[in-house]
């Protein structure tokens, strides 16, 4: 029905802009080009230089044929070339494909094929697994090899150096803001423990407002130093390198992720932020206390990836990194959940009340426009009694907009108009959710469901553990009993039944593990534990 | 031309929603129900309380049979009525008109006529004003009574109460998110200093995105305990009800904005944040000595609405007020350009060069996509000298729809596709616009360009002087000449000669005021100097 409103009020130009996180690259350039953009050792880049430098690479591909619609991808480590990446190659209308750098050449090849790549950036340090990975393919796209003097390791592949494109390129060159804030972004595969990788494809709507998000949820203010210790290739870094345009902060650099190498850049560089999975935060607290000494200022922690035992979260707190636990999936743009903290009134809790809570996935972020538990099967949300188990639903212009060529799968996760994460959780009487599985993890044994996580996180608890994994194994009489996999601190000695006893005492009966293996954990590239490369093990160890 | 990315990823419920402000009440509600919402004297609801309020007062109007697209009117204070239909009218479907109180009573009554209100809410301080607006109107809407027992003042008008429509209200009722972002959501008249006001039409997509800028620009953090001094009438208080969803702030309203009431609310409240124009922060400045003295934390001021004298900046941060200066219009859902302190640029000048730095109007705001100082002709814009004065024109999600029922006015501030301030303003070498003048305001004088607001900054740098406007005045000679009115600080005495001695020793000589005037300056009802009626008097003046 047409009415009072419907008159003559259109949009154009004037009142009507794409939202695109270009924009906030652009204004980081315009009012503030003399502050750092990027530091990467000795090497420093301000953001009119980053720019300069983006428009350069947007305009050498551009002229190269790149597009609307094409794929770039790239394999690289948090190097200075990565984060122009994410504002060079939306410049060209293409899509923007970080790969990980820890998958195999097959899997490489199987993403720059079903992704179409029409260019490829490779670091020295990957050039051999480039190599690998081209090797058979058909269509081979225009490699372009990022030479890096610092990195000792690797080699140069491509017809030419990421600095010769740059010489191509017309600093003076206009490139194309997009026209519509629905085309695509970024191009990021998930890790997929089965099965080949699917194709998750962002847009630009979504990172412009992902990226506000970050910055919003987190306060970070203007100016903050970022410490890269969160794979670019990850989400995209989980939208970060857009958030520090918005913020107009510094992102510092690193080729490695190892405890020296982080301390020492957030004591020199006084970093204000870092964002990293547990596993991360375990390394740094397993690190030797004159690394650790190095801190002596407020540094802020995001993390996220996989529940956070409330030790790791303790620990943190206790170096006097305040600590953020937010929530997402890479079809989420990263993180979009977090354990809102609620100061007035869990102030008065003690420490290790504190990080229970805040090990918990939380509340829906600003941007997020729904979140619910609920029955996959009739999306009925469960009950808020922190007991009931259901899978984790999203809605909201940061979820995905689907799965790169692969419309059966989209559909699956999008059945019903909402985002099915195949995350199992309770929801608290206060609104806030808590992970107890991925779907296919949760343990069945005599009818009751079992979170695996809850087992792990008791092991965690346990001094001489630094790490567990825990994994339903078939039993004759239960259906399934949980089977522990538990990696040992350096020196620390453990017998199974001391496991088992110290279950005993904080787990109910039913959730004790009936079987502890010890040894390393296999993991996926991303760090994250192969669950099904357990289950494997577990059920040989049955047969035996 | 179709490609890879336009295949099979198309935007449904989950993982597309419009851009609205009340999803941000929606969340406040969700994570922060215990939170204080609002306070009014001894009065508080929290966001629980005041969603369920706002969900009521929605219920009652749609069963009233008000929906998309109409217009619901309110003329109240800054009281929690006021805050939440910023929120319950939405929630209908139609559109928010908040009229500014000091209006006289032939204007509202053009206003509710033009904008075919359906329903109208009035505060009982403004009943007797109500009252006589519609007296002759042809189709009067339904009137609601706001009524507030410590108000001493007016009458209750209309066919029930604010609270008897709470009454009528179901709680439990669901009400209709916006289907389309582009949706009207409010309609702001401006003040209009000659001919009949014109309608501003917002949306929704624009009150999120101002929302949001808001937060980000002034780094506001969770919880911010805002103190209402800016009405809400003016640009939907800057766009600030819906800020404060955003981050779950308080709302510490206010009837009247005098001295001793903002001092004690917030020393009592512990307030963080307010804003004003300079005429509030001036009066701020001119309150007792033990008023100022009960302010004994940090409290942020973000002012705009005129170019602030460096004298009020300076004197606001001498009272450890930290001062944000932004810029906007009617037309922009208030400020979309920031003075973004660069301290690392700035931070070794003293007090008095760090207030003229912070009085230019400065930069775009994260959320509005285009700046800039141009010829208002060609639309070229003018070099970044510092001296070349142009027109100020936007572009960006945060430019209004249009003038209601108004289309030659609408083409006419769209020329060119940029939105027409009206402002004049240099472009500094740094990026950094300053307003000089409105377009009619400046005075041409021997060819050259004299900016009133130039002249004025000087007047009110005399300790002598409280406020100060300068006008163009017809002169044989010169074409026009400066004509200064002046209003004297209580106990002050100045004479002619002495103010335009002052100004040759502050002043280039062709700026000085030829003729000095001292009294009250007229003032618009949002406090803006009416300078049409200063340029009569001042050409009344050469005729004696």
């Amino acid at each position: 029905m047409s009415h009072l409103y419907d008159d003559h009020l259109c949009r154009h130009a004037a009142n009507f802009a794409p939202l695109s996180p270009l924009s906030f690259f652009l204004r980081a350039r315009d009012v503030y080009p003399h502050r750092l953009a990027v530091r990467y050792g000795e090497l420093t880049f301000t953001w009119a230089q980053c720019y300069q430098r983006a428009v350069c690479v947007a305009s050498a591909l551009t002229r190269r044929g790149i597009g609307r619609g094409d794929t770039v991808a790239i394999l690289a480590a948090n190097i200075p070339e990565m984060f122009e990446a994410h504002f060079a190659i939306p410049m060209t209308g293409a899509v923007l494909n970080a790969i990980n750098i820890r998958l195999d050449a097959a899997t490489v090849r199987f993403i720059l094929e079903h992704a179409e790549a029409k260019a490829f950036l490779v670091d020295k340090e990957f050039g051999p697994l480039a190599e690998a990975a081209l090797s058979e393919l058909a269509n081979p796209p225009l490699v372009i090899a990022i030479d890096d003097p610092t990195c000792a390791e690797g080699s140069l592949v491509g017809e030419l150096t990421y600095d010769a494109l740059l010489d191509e390129g017309d600093p003076d060159a206009t490139w194309a803001y997009p026209s519509d804030e629905w085309d695509a972004i970024t191009l990021n595969y998930t890790s997929g423990t089965t099965g080949n990788p699917k194709g998750v494809v962002y847009h630009h709507r979504g990172a412009y407002l992902n990226a506000v998000s970050n910055a919003l949820t987190w306060n970070m203010g203007e100016h903050p130093v970022y410490l890269w210790t969160l794979p670019m290739f990850h989400c995209n870094g989980w939208c970060f390198p857009w958030t520090l345009a918005v913020n107009a902060g510094t992102s510092v650099c690193l080729r490695a992720v190892r405890d020296r190498a982080v301390f020492e850049a957030i004591a020199e560089h006084r970093v204000t932020h870092f964002c990293g999975a547990p596993v991360v935060l375990n390394t740094l607290l397993s690190a030797p206390e004159e690394l650790k000494a190095l801190v002596q200022h407020d540094v802020k922690v995001m993390t996220a990836g996989a529940a956070p035992p409330v030790a790791i979260i303790e620990g943190m707190e206790a170096l006097g990194m305040e600590v953020t636990h937010v929530y997402g999936l890479t079809e989420t743009y990263g993180p979009v959940t977090l354990c809102a903290w609620q100061a007035d009134l869990w102030g008065d809790e003690d420490a290790s009340a504190r990080a229970a809570l805040k090990a918990r996935q939380g509340v829906r972020g600003q941007m997020l426009e729904g979140l619910m538990v609920a029955d996959p099967d009739t999306l009925e949300p469960v009950p808020q009694d922190g007991a009931t188990m259901g899978e984790v639903f999203m809605r909201g212009n940061n979820v995905m907009k689907g799965y790169l060529k692969n419309p059966t799968a989209t559909d699956e996760a999008f059945a019903g108009e909402w985002f099915h994460s195949g995350d199992l959780a309770t929801w608290h009487p206060d609104g806030y959710i808590q992970i107890k599985d991925r779907s296919k993890d949760i343990i069945i044994s005599g009818g009751e469901n079992i979170s695996s996580i809850e087992v792990e996180d008791a092991l965690f608890n346990h001094p001489a553990i630094l790490e567990a994994a825990v994994v339903a194994k078939t039993d004759a009489k239960w259906g399934e009993v949980p089977c522990a996999f538990v990696t040992l601190r350096p020196e620390a000695t453990l017998t199974v039944d001391a496991v088992i006893d110290y279950c005993r005492e904080h787990l109910a009966r039913f959730k004790t593990p009936k079987h502890v293996v010890f040894g390393e954990l296999p993991k996926t590239s991303t760090g994250k534990v192969q669950k099904f490369v357990l289950r494997e093990r577990a059920e040989a160890l049955s047969k035996r």
